[in-house]
């Protein structure tokens, strides 16, 4: 057990369990620990009778990087070593009760489309959302090809999805 | 028999009723009399076939607030009280002709829901959609959990329907 | 055979196939010729393995006016003759690789509703797009009337199916 994941319960607000990424050093990126770990957190938040809500959230500048990729090439060699991410997609898919999403910063990969499960996300003016599933020879994870579309149409959704498009569309930095 | 509901032909637009309601001392609360003179107004207008299109409208800075709550619970109390609501509501989903519909200023409840049945809603630019189900403790009614995902997008229809949102969002008075 | 479709490959984009419209003193009206051509370009872009996606293009401020109307009456009056329209809404629909289209301009009718099998257009900021079903007395064509309520919502989908609204909408120029 680290402190990568941080249950808090905020005082203010009664009901509510944020399930926060706090792994900054490394953006974020999600390993199976983190993966098992907030997987567990859903499912106690909704048995829990006390809690009428739950909030993803990373940090400053910095919701997710997405999966940590030298634990990623783990669980594709070995059978097995996947049960925490789908444990943790399974909580997000079956999930009861309003389950919102607080972004700032970087948000790729699985750091977008774990939105695409919860009823509202929150995402300052500077997020940027990115999946660079065909630039990793990847499919759209995460029930996103379907999601994807129902949220923000089918040509959005092939723009970010399959085209790897940022969201909003950052020029590149001018060349000083 | 009450002046609630006029029933317009306007005479520079053959072919088009308007279906106006016009109880504006209650803001357009809708009573089941009102509720079944719109039924009705429908179900003529749909077997007319001198009549084209059908616009649903209320008066200055006011649409609707929706059901009237002292009727509503005389709907709630007693078995065959909805049948005008329901009538209604038949009405706007089995319709088979252009419905529009022309909204200024308030717009609450079933005030909102009855546009996601209609082909156009021309709304001013003071207009506020609002839908307190929860605050009333009722859940979506008249189609629009189905209906308000497809128009807007299933994230939004929950800020509007399950979470009370306003939209487009008013920011509370500044205190003086 | 003419010069009315030009299949181009473009040496900067190799696996690239650009389908382009080229019958400009006719504001690239679509003939039955014109039709089969973009079909077999189409069936043969997806069958060779050095191919990766094609482009639909039309020439500067003008994509397609549409339907060829002397055309579309030979169509309607014999049997058969729809055979090369029906081939190329079939090559769209099935077409399996991304397929984007390039818009500038006057794109009306089956100008438009290609690109609802596209996944993604390109359009620039002059573009008018306009489907005067209803002035015409036809059906939406093309799958439209199941892939606009898909791409914008069953209320846009009407105002520019069913009533033929200009998207974007354009006042009148004002008289002198």
């Amino acid at each position: 057990m680290t402190d990568n994941i941080l249950i808090e319960r905020p005082e203010a607000h009664p009901g509510v369990t944020v399930i926060r990424m706090n792994r900054l050093d490394k953006k974020n990126a999600i390993t199976r620990d983190m993966y098992g770990q907030m997987a567990l957190a859903l499912a106690e938040a909704d048995a829990d009778d006390a809690i009428r809500a739950v909030v993803l959230s990373g940090g400053p500048g910095c919701f997710s990087s997405g999966n940590d990729l030298a634990d990623f090439i783990q669980i594709a060699a070995a059978e097995g070593e996947a049960k925490n991410v789908i444990a943790f997609l399974h909580e997000l898919a079956r999930f009861t009760k309003p389950l919102l999403s607080a972004v700032d910063g970087i948000a790729i990969g699985v750091g977008v489309t774990m939105h695409m499960h919860c009823d509202l996300t929150f995402a300052s003016t500077r997020t940027v959302f990115k999946t660079p599933f065909t630039d990793l020879a990847v499919v759209p994870e995460a029930g996103s090809s379907l999601l994807g579309p129902c949220i923000m149409g089918y040509q959005r959704a092939f723009a970010m999805l399959a085209m790897g498009r940022a969201s909003p569309r950052r020029r590149p930095a001018k060349p000083v």
